[in-house]
Formats: structure tokens, C-alpha cells, sequence
């Protein structure tokens, strides 16, 4: 929240503690060398900024900044954001002043081993701007440079709006490689199980069996390239193995988080079939035996890497449309009202809430 | 047991319930259309023989026979065995008599989608000889004949004797996939464990850090290519993160069977690398945030599918040594004590007890 007064002020969405985010005058620095400040077009409200809302601090640093962004709370929420470059610090060539960019809000040190490899997801010192560093609820943001990835003129903005989430399922569908005619299921039809939904029929999965609790997700699911339906539950599984055969899915994803959905997961996956478990649960317990005797495995998937040119090149060349999760779109004044409230409450209608700061 | 008395009686070892193994007369009937009878020459005791004798049955039939073999208890054990053929039923044409050769001792139907799918180690109705059909801890035994693979003069029978082991071995690190160079971690020194140590090595495995509390079977995997070893216990993690530059292995091969070991695996293994879970555990608590997080697979391998050729050749052509494992080899007549007890004792000299019927 550094800067000076000669900058105009910018109102933002700032985590303070649990049940505490404020919509505040805030001031942006200008962007030092290799940084850029976006002004922010949408940011879409993640699972994970509702945790922190509800009773973080579960990733947002206090008290100690975090070693790539420098930033602890309080701290600007967002990283599901895009918009355009209103400012470019020394040394940026990436982008220039007008350009429309998606932002990639991985934070990484390109040193470590992991980073060194290309898999910067699970660099050492992985951080989210919104998360770790400010993010994009807010009018404007300083970012540095490398997270940033121009937009064509046939890429509105509105698709780039929900291109953080769609990573997260781009990322999780490449690493399950689903193949051409697999049989997939998918448990839990929040954002992240939607987008997946659409990625496996893009990658030409021969059953898509999607499985909620909600009709109306599961009725978006189906709009997004499901085949089949379940509801959630105690006969989730059975259903599912009913719906390929007898068999299970070959690849399932679990999409939810939890104990029972990754038991739902297992059990409806075919022997020597695999379940990619990308919900955050904690301690979980599992029937180890069944795991190996029917040779399955459990696949992870966390955040993204290399994502964001392909969806760009979906969106630009396929003309495939991401945009099916999002159910409403609200002020930055509201964000508290109509955002973290409106989706804890449980509201079956609410998927994807996407914020308008300017 | 069925049979006509004009044949002569065999000696083996039949399970009749936990801790009541009898070595008796029996009587092998002529093979069948399709089936062949074997004349011994070894038959390794296998962990779970163990369990069978220890506090079965586990996986043995009673009351209601296998579907593929028909029989149920009381049952020959061992399902590690080679041989010679003695006698060949109709309609074979795989083997002669006089062929030495390996048994692999999956039962399968060949019908179902994964038998179709050429993956008969998870089919439907998957069953071993000397587990759920009678096996090899016997003088002779009638088998199918698709379970036999000839041996060529080349390999001889004291490397057959082991074929059983290092073909789950052999699954195992083709599942994981083990890349030249990459970093091994092995947990747990039994026979599997040992092997897997060699096959990884062959495999071109850069670093292979094996972890076991027995000083005599860290000694061996060092002789079959572990390039570090390290104590089990709290600091085993440690110790192999510590041997692999801090980051942890590529790739862990848990080949105990335990949450404890299973936890230790992935605390070996580094962000974005894979557990090889081998082991025969009930129901484990595992830590799902971490997992995922770190973006870690859980892999699972049991039995093994096409790996006795691989094995016949890897002997015959690059005179690959896979009896490093073997301690003792004893008659047919002290299975019981020599083998069963003498292996649950846990005496730390013995890894793989062999018999020899004949």
C-alpha cells in the first residue's frame, strides 16, 4: 500500500483478517524496473479467496512478506485477472502502454530445480499475486512483466476473465493426458469441474460423466460437453460405473476436496484406471489396499504452467468458449456483499462471480 | 486333490488353514486339454505365502472354488516356481516334454475389457496358482499352458527360480517409468525391494538411495547397484533428501506395505515426482494438501503383464544376475520350519528361501 500522493488513488478489495476485506482508497506505486501496472478489466472470485475471506490466513502472509512479492497483510485479494497496461516500468519489452493482456499470477524464482525444469507451479517459492502479493480486485495493479501474455484482437476480454481457472483445468486434463475416446468422470462441478468438463471434450473424451449435487451445475455440465449425469451421494460411483459400462471411467476427476469425494473418485474409476485429484482436503484416509490391487493411481495437479498461450490460441483458432461457468458479474463496491457472502451462502445459482473494478 | 491312484503320489506342501501347512502325499492328475504337468526344480516362499500360513486364509479359496482354477482349500502353495515339463495334455503346442521352463503363474479369463486390453494382471477374474489354483511347493503340479515360457539353454533354472519376484519388480519400474539418470529411492529391502534396486540400475537410474533398518540388506542392494543406503526411521526422508542434493528422489519405490512407509515415500520424494506404491497396505491416512501441493503422483503397480520374456532375455543376452536375493535353498520336507518359521522370525539373514522339491 506504499506509493505517493501524487498518484491518483485506487479503490481496492483488501484482506484484512477473516470477514474482514475492505473496499478502500488505496495507492499503487508506479511500476519499478521489469514491472507493469494493468488496469484491471475483471477478476473472477476463486474457492480459494473464499477460504481466506471465510477464516484465512490459509496463504496470505502476515507479519512476514512473502520472499518474491515482498508483500505481507494487509494485502489486495484477486488473482483470476485481466486488463489493460496503463504503465510500463525500465526495461519491459513484453508488453507496451494499451496493450490487452491476460494475467498469469504465478510468482516464481526461475532458479530452483523445479523452476530450472519448466515447472514453475511448483517452484520453491511459488506465490499468487491476490494470494501472496496484491492482486486484481482492485482498479489497478502493479505486476512484474513475465506474468503477463498479450491478447489478440479476437481474444475479448471476457474469455481472458476466466482463463486463470481454465489453466487450473487445462493443467489438470494435459497431466491426466486424457487420449482420444476415453471414458472421463468428473466429481464436483464447481469451476474448476465445469472448465475440465470442456477441456475433456475438447481432448475428445468419449463419455463425459459429470457428477454434482446441484441440477444446475449439472445442467451447465452438460451444456459444456457432458454426457451423462449424476447426481452426488452414496450411489455416485455405482451410477457412474453404470454410465461406462460397468466398468468406471477410465480417468476421473476429483474436483471437490474431500475425503468422500476422493473414495467417490476411486470407486468409480476402472481397474488400472487413473483419478486426478486436484481438490486442496487435508488429512485424508484411504483404502490402500484396493488402490494397488486394482492398480489405480492418484494423479495431482496444482495451479498451471505453459497454459495460458494455448488457451489464448483455443479461444483465437477454435473459437472455443469459456465463458459457459460465469453467472454473474458484479462492482468492486459490492464485492463483499454480492461475492464472498453470496457464495458462502451456498447459493446453488452462483458458479463463477466475476468483479468490473472500473 | 482329485486323481487316480495309479499314478504316483507327489510330495507337497497344502494349506489346510493358518499355521497348519502339511507336506503330504498327493495326487497330481494327468493334464487336462490345454494343461501341463511340471516336474519342479525350485519354488521361492513369497511374502504372501506368509501371510497365508501366518493368519490366512487372505487370498486362498474356501468353500467356494476360484473361477478360473475350480479349486478351493486345502491348497498347494508357492507360486514362484520352475521346471521341467513332464507331461503335456491335448492341444498343447507351447511346450514339449523335456522343455525347462518358467512358470508365471497368473491365472486369467482373456475375455474381459482389461484382459482385452492385454492388462491380465487386473482382470476381472485374476487369480494365482498356489494361491487361488494349486502351485508349485510341490514335486509336480499341473498348470495351463499359457502360463509357461521355455527357457533357452542359456538361461538356466536357478535364475528362473527368481523370475517370479523380479517380473513384479520389473512391472513396478516400468510403471514408474524410471528415465536414465533419474533419481531412485527404495524403501523397504525385501526381495522386491532388492530388485526393483537392480532392475532401476539397468534401468539407468542416476542415483539409487535404498533404505531398509537391516545392515545385512542395505549390504545386498549395495551388490545389486544402490549407490547410497540409508537406515529406515524418522530420519529416513531426510537422509535420502539429503543424498539426492535436498530435493528428494524422482521416483520412490515403496516396497513395504505400511502408512509409515508410505508417508516416509512421499516425504523422500520431490515436488513433482512420483511414488511407486508397491506395498500390500490395509487403510492409510495420508496428508492430501501436501500431496497435491507438491503436485506428486501416486503410482500403483501389482503383478506384472508381459515381463517373462523381458526377464528371459535380459538373462540370456545380457547375463543379468538376478539370484542376489537367494540365501537358502532347502528340501521340500522343512518348508515348514526351514521356510515359514525361519522367514516370520524374522531372522535378518534370510531375504528369499527357495525349495527344491526333487
Amino acid at each position: 500500500m506504499s506509493g505517493t500522493a501524487r498518484r491518483p488513488a485506487v479503490k481496492a478489495a483488501v484482506w484484512y483478517g477473516p470477514r474482514d476485506v475492505r473496499v478502500l482508497d488505496t495507492y499503487v506505486p508506479p511500476p519499478g524496473p521489469g514491472e507493469v501496472t494493468i488496469e484491471v478489466a475483471y477478476c473472477g472470485i476463486c474457492g480459494s479467496d473464499l477460504h481466506e475471506y471465510a477464516d484465512g490466513p490459509h496463504a496470505i502472509p502476515v507479519g512476514e512478506p512473502h520472499p518474491e512479492s515482498g508483500v505481507a497483510a494487509p494485502l489486495v485479494l484477486g488473482h483470476e485477472f485481466c486488463g489493460t497496461v496503463a504503465e510500463t516500468g525500465s526495461g519491459v519489452t513484453r508488453v507496451a502502454p494499451g496493450d490487452r493482456v491476460a494475467v498469469e499470477p504465478h510468482y516464481r524464482c526461475g532458479d530452483c530445480p523445479r523452476c530450472r525444469a519448466g515447472e514453475y507451479n511448483i517452484c520453491r517459492h511459488f506465490g499468487f499475486a491476490g494470494l501472496m502479493g496484491h492482486g486484481g480486485l482492485a482498479e489497478r495493479v502493479t505486476v512484474p512483466a513475465y506474468m503477463l501474455h498479450r491478447l489478440p484482437e479476437s481474444v475479448p476480454l471476457e474469455q481472458a476473465a476466466v482463463f486463470e481457472p481454465a489453466a487450473v483445468a487445462l493443467h489438470a486434463v494435459r497431466r491426466a493426458a486424457v487420449a482420444p475416446g476415453e471414458t472421463v468422470a468428473v466429481v464436483g462441478l464447481g469451476p474448476i469441474g465445469l472448465l475440465v468438463t470442456r477441456l475433456a471434450a475438447r481432448a475428445g473424451a468419449g463419455r463425459i460423466v459429470a457428477a454434482d449435487p446441484s441440477p444446475a451445475r449439472r445442467a451447465l455440465a452438460r451444456a459444456l460437453g457432458a454426457t451423462d449425469t449424476v447426481p452426488a451421494g452414496d450411489s455416485c460411483a455405482a451410477q457412474v460405473r453404470e454410465a461406462t459400462g460397468g466398468e468406471g471411467a477410465d480417468v476421473t476427476f476429483e474436483a471437490v476436496g474431500s475425503e468422500v469425494a476422493l473414495g467417490t473418485s476411486l470407486a468409480a474409476t476402472r481397474r488400472g484406471g487413473r483419478v486426478m485429484f486436484l481438490g486442496l482436503a487435508g488429512t485424508v484416509s484411504l483404502d490402500a489396499f484396493a488402490l494397488v490391487n486394482n492398480e489405480q493411481s492418484i494423479l495431482t495437479s496444482v495451479g498451471y504452467r505453459d497454459a495460458y498461450p494455448e488457451l489464448i490460441r483455443m479461444v483465437a483458432e477454435e473459437g472455443v468458449d469459456l465463458t459457459g461457468i460465469v453467472t454473474s458479474t458484479i462492482p468492486l463496491a459490492d464485492v463483499v456483499r454480492d461475492g464472498f457472502e453470496a457464495l458462502l451462502s451456498g447459493g446453488e445459482g452462483q458458479v463463477k462471480v466475476l468483479v468490473r473494478p472500473v
